[in-house]
């Protein structure tokens, strides 16, 4: 099968609808819905739209929508179809030849499906005669009609070969409809496909779908079920995306559009459509690059001595400390941050086939990111995250691999830490989807449960990324609203998390060395106590320690913080007990007033 | 009746514990609920935040919550004693007696109210011993018991002296719950009383709950029957707000505490306590005052001008011009503006008594704003709204009034602009509420209904507020979600909406002067034709003069733009034929895609 058309809905986009064009032909998309509020507000006629499309290389696939048209008495009725010459008017200038009308919430509507035929027909009958079309779909809180079934039987009724059907995953999906039933309609009569995910809500489906919708793969809808059934029953238009959303409504348009291209690729894929290769499988981490200013450099790295990783190689060409630990690696990069400024500049996975996974990432809308290289360095390759944190894809075992590019100064250390659990980026609270796609369809993770917690300063959502074997975790934190300006201290805290065997070991030892632990307060402990009712000797050891629990059906969860390096780095010890399968998210509020009272303290305040 | 005390919940504010506490005691408030969560992350100990709230002179009227207690098997029963045992420890060191205890949502407990009555006399029992009592709630969620009638039955039944009910009005109105009941409760069982108000939505109730409350008198729910009821049943305690909302969570504490007191004025008003002496009727807009650089000031003089008006004064110490027009006028302020800048600094209005309302407005924690006051000048009070902008009380006719301030250079204009219709104001998106509430209880005005419309650059939300006579209004406006970074043009726009008795003939006149008047696009009057199917004369006119056009049951309304001066400022004029009541939202998104092409273009770009 080959590829489809890709098109997207105007109104999936901010701005005018020139900005919303441009940004749909750069990220790729073969056509557009034009949604007829976008060209109301236009000062370019329909006709300088449809030639700036063209030059886009856009068509225009369908002019949307045609509202609360069908089942109405006869005086309405003719000015119904007054209003859709008018709307035939402006499509023949802007030369589309598909109107999507949507089924009547009018209350001037009446239940007979009859009339609405007849109706139909008449307004098929009259694009049929300007060489258009009528496509009809079931609006999922339409008066009457609000099912796809429903609208169906309308259509085979009113029997004319100018109307089929729009069907739109979120109406069918939000009722909880069946979609098995598509694959008995003839593939001619389905006229429009629509896309767009959605989180599973229990509220009113208009609010839902007009605030809520997510591109796919951002949600929790069976897409791929639904878009097989459309293409089994012999669909051959467009794959369009209609998403309305509060966040991506004000968001740039540009990324959005890239967004919204990598979700359709995603889902083809699902739909084994030909798109990109596999992607690779992944074993863990091959290291995670902090860059920091010198000063903030050399605070983390008397941290990372302090819980026993060993300074280990330098770069051959650039201001970059290699340290280790067991097979934690954390590279230093002290080129170009600012002041009291440290943050994660990139990770790097093991891949079973790096070259593989670039590919991969660029078929997946993710440009493999130009880079400097040395003469005896290795090819090493990297793209974007939607936060601008560089992914590397690595072989650390090969011949050419990453580590040659550093002299080596020392043997790595061996002690408690032996590896990279997670690394925990927090991202802006309007690009949080956004990550959770680029983890799922550019390196092959999959999305664990949204966790939800009120923090000291707002809201927070987290929702972990892991691949297969649970060898790379990455944890996404965001607020739910954008965080106020008033709170000071830390903003968008980024941390790397280390696997310890033995947590409480590593705290004793850190205690005595007097290494920067974040100190957890009495209360936290007074209430653990209350909570859980633990050993005395094990709340006495994590009081004394700092060390933070957690408990879920699956095992236990011990973890240790750092103070800060700069504005928003630190560090996690972390030991899984059994299966425990988190984060500890429970107590990163007692860690964020922490970090807090850090900074507030260096501040004098 | 004397003032009640007021209390609020930390849970309410952003912020550390000591930040909230903080906020609480600076707004005024008498006492605080302590939210469990954020004592544990606190480092100061329960002993010390007793003496910190001693020395803010808050009282810790409620400890909270204890959740999952009741109707439990034997061995969890003993659990939750010990846990009980452990929270009443700590409430020991905070000197307060009373804790809440949530009807439980476990999945242990059992449907049996004799074994919740009799595990919470358990409990009672132990409280008592030392001195401290417990307060029953039934959450809207909760698994068997989800209703105040249902709590105050297995109160009833355990029948224990240091066992009562907890009223939270969310609980009661969330789930259509009738609160007359209440009224046969005895006093001296309702051992606490919150009041959260929220907008009326069709969603999950839990969801409803921990995102979208808010403080009395923002929202859509009866708190006044509510908390009548109770203060008639004879409770003696606190009003107490508890409104877990995502916005407050990430605002400043402060402003918030603020609004929260005003909110709990506002409600003690209704409830025919002595808080503030009521609101002095008003009678439309003294003026509205431009702060503008001196560039942007002249053009916005020619612009007054060319739409009639006249120059009419000069301030007699300051660097202010007035301009009027029949009964509108506007103050240019050229002290202090950056360049390429205007803002709506201030409006007045007239107040049958602007010292009572004065007086009101430091009642509702709106103090008077200091103001420098030339020998010759009037006494004007202002206050200022939440977001910056001042508000005057004035007398305009008054032997004193505001006019003595100027020295008259001309005569008033007449014209076809007979007065200021409404001023338009866009909030930022996390203080929507915050200004309503302002509006309404320090001006004394309605709130009309919100509208939601999509603008090019994210959703916005619009709400008018209204004295009875309807000749003030202020139209509140806000994005959804904040507005994104990438959007170019207009932020935060502010207009003033001037009465005319005939907008096609002042288009006519101002086409012929050249004014600046917003184009409006050809393809805005097409679609105007489809839906409306207007006299061709009409719609011609309409068009020629970038004259917009919208209908409601009531009548319609014709309305022009000017362009922009300086960022954010434009002009409006309105007509009002028969009742219409809106503001022509339905337009905004036109207008503000025509401003951005103005600003675009006037950037080059």
């Amino acid at each position: 099968m080959s590829e489809p058309r890709r098109s997207i809905a105007t109104v999936c986009l901010s701005g005018t609808l020139e900005d919303k064009l441009a940004a749909a032909s750069a990220a790729g998309f073969d056509g557009v819905e034009i949604f007829e509020n976008d060209l109301i507000a236009s000062a370019a006629s329909p006709a300088e739209i449809r030639a700036y499309c063209r030059d886009l290389g856009l068509s225009i696939d369908l002019y949307q929508p045609f509202r609360d048209f069908e089942a109405v008495p006869p005086a309405r009725f003719r000015q119904n179809l007054r209003r859709a010459e008018r709307k035939f008017d402006v499509m023949e200038q802007l030369g589309t030849d598909l109107v999507l009308v949507c089924s009547t919430v009018s209350p001037e509507a009446v239940d007979d499906d009859e009339l609405a035929a007849e109706q139909l027909r008449e307004l098929a009958e009259r694009a049929q005669r300007r060489g258009m079309r009528v496509a009809y779909e079931a609006l999922a809180w339409g008066r009457f009609v609000n099912t796809y079934e429903h609208s169906w039987r309308i259509v085979r009724r009113a029997d004319h070969p100018a109307l089929g059907l729009c069907l739109d995953s979120f109406h069918v999906l939000s009722r909880g409809g069946d979609p098995a039933l598509i694959r008995t309609i003839p593939g001619e009569k389905l006229f429009y496909l629509q896309l767009a995910d959605a989180p599973q809500l229990d509220m009113d489906v208009l609010q839902w779908s007009r605030h809520h919708r997510l591109f796919p793969g951002q949600g929790s809808f069976d897409l791929t079920t639904f878009a097989g059934n459309v293409l089994d029953a012999g669909y051959s238009g467009p794959l369009s995306l209609e998403v309305f959303n509060d966040v991506f409504r004000q968001a740039d348009p540009k990324p959005a559009a890239v967004d919204a291209m990598r979700s359709l690729r995603l889902l083809e894929e699902r739909l084994g459509l030909p798109v990109a290769e596999p992607a690779p499988d992944l074993d863990g981490y091959a290291f995670a690059e902090v860059v920091a200013d010198p000063g903030t450099a050399a605070r983390l790295a008397d941290g990372l001595a302090a819980l026993g990783f060993a300074e280990t190689g330098e770069h051959r060409s650039k201001p970059v400390r290699r340290w280790e630990q067991g097979g934690a690696r954390v590279l230093i990069n002290t080129s170009g941050a600012g002041p009291d400024t440290a943050e994660i500049g990139a990770l790097a996975v093991e891949s079973a086939d790096p070259l593989r996974s670039a590919r991969r990432a660029e078929a997946m809308s993710s440009p493999i990111l130009p880079r400097e290289r040395g003469p005896q360095e290795a090819g090493l390759v990297s793209v974007a995250a939607p936060d601008g944190t560089g992914v590397f894809f690595c072989d650390t075992a090969a011949d050419d691999g990453w580590r040659g590019d550093f002299r080596d100064t020392a043997a790595p250390a061996a002690g408690l830490i032996t590896g990279i659990d997670h690394v925990s980026l927090t991202q802006p609270f309007d690009h949080f989807d956004e990550a959770a796609l680029f983890c799922r369809s550019v390196l092959g993770l999959e999305p664990e449960e949204v966790t939800e917690y009120a923090a000291p300063f707002g809201m927070v959502r987290n929702r972990g990324m892991v691949d297969a074997t649970r060898s790379v975790r990455i944890a996404l934190n965001g607020a739910l609203v954008r965080r106020g300006e008033w709170a000071p201290a830390v903003r968008d805290p980024q941390h790397i998390a280390f696997t310890c065997t033995d947590v409480l070991a590593a705290a004793e030892r850190l205690r005595a060395s007097g290494a920067p632990v974040l100190p957890i307060p009495d209360n936290y402990y007074d209430d653990l106590d209350a909570r859980f009712d633990l050993d005395p000797d094990l709340l006495g050891a994590l009081r004394r320690g700092s060390v933070l629990y957690d408990r879920d059906a699956g095992g236990e969860f011990l973890h240790l913080f750092t103070e800060l390096f700069g504005s928003r780095v630190f560090l996690e010890l972390v030991q899984r007990v059994g299966d425990y399968a988190g984060y500890g998210v429970g107590n990163a509020p007692v860690r964020m007033a922490a970090h807090r009272r850090q900074r507030m303290t260096a501040f004098g305040r």
